[in-house]
């Protein structure tokens, strides 16, 4: 039987909606802060492929998800890219910047996706180790997003550097944007090699474009990766989250040929149910401040999500992360709603 | 005859757009710095109304824009309740931080507005030096945003402790937003009583809004202000920005009455001309850094913007404010190139 996490990316309307949270791996849990002393570093913790799967693996035992989603981070391409890259405590990742189109000569374009070769040695790891009705996902940052990082030199804030080079010299940054989408579609391609049974591509940054270069910079580079993806594993879904998307939300699944889409918390999901789920499945949105909160109204909203989105395929997770803040009871109490809500008790 | 501002947000589709920018009056400006040098912070420079109204004046005597908007914070409003406010330079506000429902308490609610007297002052001095055919904004933040700033104590980031609260304690959330309902109503119907023309209402975080939450906490806050000065003052118009509101923009305009809708850089201005303008003006949107970049980019980009709303009632306005390293001339040649634009010239 198809797992019910895939079931619902192909668009079936399951009996319940399958559960993963964005970040389920991470922080909040004492047993990933273990590991991650025991790397020492957050980018070697990425590194080290019986870690990665470790870390991977720990939700799944301690909360029994629908889907794992491999560890890893969407800045892997940029270093893979010869970028420098550190992640200082409390500060964020740190970058040297790209400046402008010369800067793109220093990037070591040839062999990127080879020297990923850890994080599809994790996927293998993981695939090995997952529960039977549990799915994997692989990852990667989309292009614009990963541009942000590259150019800002860490968290990109308005974006002001970013933007300013793609309104004033566009072609220049479309030769990022260009190594920028081959370099991933190699990447996921590998993981999916490797065992990852469906792909999210995080835009984590889509609210920051401007209207007029949304298509471009965020749509196009999307739709490319994922004719190339879907070109070679035609039956491995694409799940697209354009966090902050606003009104480009609506039709983003046709453009880009996606089958899921990932909700962020602002968007309604009534207005998800109506304007989006005919034409993919949604995947969302419940805020990760409720899941902090915990109790009834974390319960009611994610009732009332579950509700809206029951009349289509729908994976429940959150609008973003779940946040260092999180008690992993929340989390506990959470997954055991959603795994215990069925289609044909709604009243 | 009317002035070609108040034509546009009456519904006129005029025969040019009328054009402001926010943050007009600001850093970017080298008479400002001056003021501010002069003033010792910046607090103390929206509290003399001298120089505050010196500063709002700047730019309209060297780029002649359409409309002046008057010199002040959305956090005087906080400012007035007792709330300890400061300005450091990099950091931006510092706020003495309101934790939940007992430290309302504190808030000195009774004459608050009162305690906004030098606002009104600064808008009478205005007033009596504007040009002719310049018209004069007042402004404050809608009761969302300025109870981010209180909660969080500063810029909110992701509002993490302002959404724990609302969500865990919605009644004692509802006290706080009632007041700054109630304040903020008083300090608009000073402003329009000491000349303001016209009122923004400015929502910055709109995006930040969980999706079920939206309608409660921005929409009815802002609707309760605007029914309150229609009340009063009938024919004066309402502009609101609810920057980030995503596809929460379509019935935006009708849900709160407001004359005019504020569109922020992410909307694509064909999408608001289809989906927005029939309901009110439209306000904005040309991304800030594209004034940073100027020359062709920035004139083609506004030619577009222009074209695709000139089927109704336009603002020309930026997305955001304009940013501190913007080269004055940029601004100079984006109010020549909206004021020598012609309906009746389009090819």
């Amino acid at each position: 039987m198809k797992k019910l996490f895939l079931a619902a990316l192909s668009g079936e309307t399951t009996a319940r909606p399958p559960i993963w949270l964005m970040r389920q791996a991470g922080r909040y849990l004492p047993e990933y802060q273990a590991v991650r002393a025991e790397a020492g570093s957050f980018l070697e913790l990425c590194r080290r492929p019986d870690l990665s799967a470790e870390v991977t693996m720990q939700p799944i035992r301690r909360f029994g998800m629908d889907a794992a989603i491999l560890f890893a981070d969407i800045l892997l391409i940029p270093y893979a890219l010869g970028q420098e890259l550190d992640y200082r405590e409390g500060e964020g990742p740190v970058l040297a910047r790209i400046g402008d189109t010369r800067d793109l000569a220093q990037l070591k374009v040839g062999g990127a996706a080879a020297r990923l070769a850890p994080v599809s040695e994790t996927v293998r790891k993981v695939a090995a180790m997952l529960p039977p009705d549990c799915a994997l996902i692989g990852f990667a940052g989309a292009p614009w997003t990963v541009a942000t990082y590259m150019i800002e030199g860490g968290n990109p804030g308005d974006a002001a550097r970013t933007k300013r080079w793609a309104f004033s010299d566009p072609e220049g940054f479309q030769r990022l944007i260009g190594i920028l989408v081959n370099t991933t579609g190699d990447y996921l391609a590998a993981q999916i090699a490797a065992g990852a049974e469906a792909i999210q591509l995080f835009e984590s940054h889509a609210g920051l474009l401007s209207g007029p270069e949304f298509h471009r910079w965020c749509v196009e580079p999307i739709r490319q990766i994922i004719a190339r993806l879907k070109g070679d594993f035609p039956d491995v879904p694409v799940i697209v989250f354009p966090r902050g998307a606003g009104p480009h939300y609506e039709g983003f699944a046709k453009a880009v040929a996606a089958d899921c889409i990932g909700i962020d918390t602002l968007i309604a999901s009534d207005w998800a149910a109506v304007r989006l789920q005919k034409d993919c499945a949604i995947q969302g949105n419940l805020d990760p401040q409720l899941v902090v909160v915990g109790g009834k109204p974390m319960l009611e909203t994610a009732g009332k999500l579950i509700a809206d989105l029951a009349g289509g395929p729908h994976v429940f997770n959150l609008g973003h992360g779940v946040v260092p803040p999180t008690p992993p009871e929340h989390v506990g109490a959470l997954v055991d709603f959603v795994k215990s809500w069925r289609r044909d008790k709604r009243g």
